[in-house]
């Protein structure tokens, strides 16, 4: 299954990206929402809201009718992810902190990172357009999700998330610029995205406030 | 005046449910407004916001200018129902929860949930399409007044709401596909929606929550 | 500097009125994340949020990409008044209530307020979406900056916030109308906005509420 997932990759990289994404994305948003006891069209909506508005956030910015409203296969992964959620919270307690959810939302990140700075490179944005672009795909559904559920979004407080997608995205563009094949340029962002999401997590890593400048200062 | 509104209905379906929906939903997020003690201003934007918001996201997702801000006509409706909002609070207590207050949200559901349906046919979007661009036509304004508000969307929380826009939009494509005119769909739709809606709340219908499935494992 | 800021005015009334926009709003959204003791990416975050997404709206919504993805010039203005926002914060205490931040707010309320009606304009929308997309273009940032902070929109709770974008965007409409030419509107318009802004703080301007209306009854 690696084997085709990689083959994949290379004939047709942001299909592979968006699915992985979608998958991923659906599982975790509708863990969140198993979580907080909404009903089974609410977990769906949830699930489905961080699958896809990201893409369509990406989408609406670059001016084209989102995918996910073209495309039944794009539904039928994220209604996959959603089942996959269900079936989990069954299984498992807490299953929104249980390390198959984390490392969906690391795979997600990563894939929706990698989705988003290809679609934008292909539209031609300026270089911080690309990185813009790749962390909204990213981080854009599970802050959507967060505004549902009435959180402040965690991508904000948690330290080094969105921060991974930046990492990634700004990679991509420099990978594209030094002259990389599209494929080529992808795997090395995706690689980034989730290398740095999962040694953020393990190794707690953080960024300083603006509080440490002033008391330095 | 039911006459006039059936004979709208057949020479431009699409106009006469969007008029409905703008005066019922602008009277139902005025009320919510008045409820938090906003001022004058602010309850005039949460009504417009409600009457608005949805129609306008399926405008962007379908990639055209928003109604809303080229025709002085829309306003207007907007308007009609914020001043209504203003006369039935004045006249009556907790207007939020009043029968007419009830009343006009399902009115409002049915009928932006038949516009959106129309206009995302119209388009040639799949028929998951059709049924999202319906459901967020027809919730998108009473979610983004709850975000205003500072409040989860009730959406999410309450039974048998989006489910109704859900089923309302649903049965537009499938009757569009088994080859009836758009004002037959239409009509079948807006019942479908009001019928439902008024259904789940006076019998309390629900949906069950993951919990009742994990209990019952 | 007053005399250059003048005749930049004249040459190309929007580039000036969103340059000092940018810049006077990613001040006010970095120091208001600074007070929540965000990290340096978080305070990043929200002041270029605060400060893109009035105008990403407007762009949204008059069906185009963007600015703030297509020219660098826009983020290094932006990422200017976050740094400026970091050395106010480390020089003063309270910085999110200190006289520099408030002058900042009405400053870029009124420059974004132009900027917008400059933008409606020249799309030729009715004389009520000149006043929406002023209005949005003026107020949408902070209201998106709340929402990532999970606060209601202070704009929704302010008296004669918004209402001041509002005056402004209609006196620029009724210039216009009246044959001035775009540079003279964006003066008068700016004008209006800054001055009633002003005014509303320094002699606490309020507008009624439905509860008053009632009372009288």
């Amino acid at each position: 299954m690696v084997r085709e997932v990689a083959a994949a990759l290379f004939v047709d990289p942001f299909a592979a990206m968006n699915a992985i994404g979608l998958v991923a994305f659906a599982l975790v948003g509708a863990t969140k929402a198993i979580r907080e006891e909404f009903d089974l069209f609410g977990v769906t909506v949830v699930g489905l809201v961080t699958a896809f508005a990201g893409g369509a956030t990406r989408d609406i910015l670059v001016n084209r009718v989102p995918l996910a409203l073209q495309s039944p296969v794009e539904i039928a992964l994220g209604l996959a992810g959603v089942a996959l959620a269900i079936g989990v919270s069954v299984a498992v307690d807490s299953a929104d902190d249980h390390p198959i959810t984390l490392l969906s939302d690391a795979v997600g990140l990563a894939a929706f990172a990698t989705a988003g700075a290809i679609v934008a490179t292909d539209v031609g944005v300026s270089g911080f357009g690309v990185v813009t672009i790749a962390t909204i795909n990213a981080v854009g559904g599970g802050a959507f999700a967060d505004i549902l559920l009435d959180r402040s979004p965690f991508i904000l407080l948690e330290d080094f998330y969105a921060s991974c997608a930046v990492l990634g995205g700004g990679t991509y563009w420099v990978v594209v610029l030094l002259g990389a094949s599209g494929s080529v340029a992808a795997a090395i962002c995706a690689a980034v995205t989730v290398g740095t999401r999962i040694a953020a997590v393990t190794y707690g890593w953080r960024l300083p406030t603006a509080q440490v400048l002033r008391t330095s200062a």
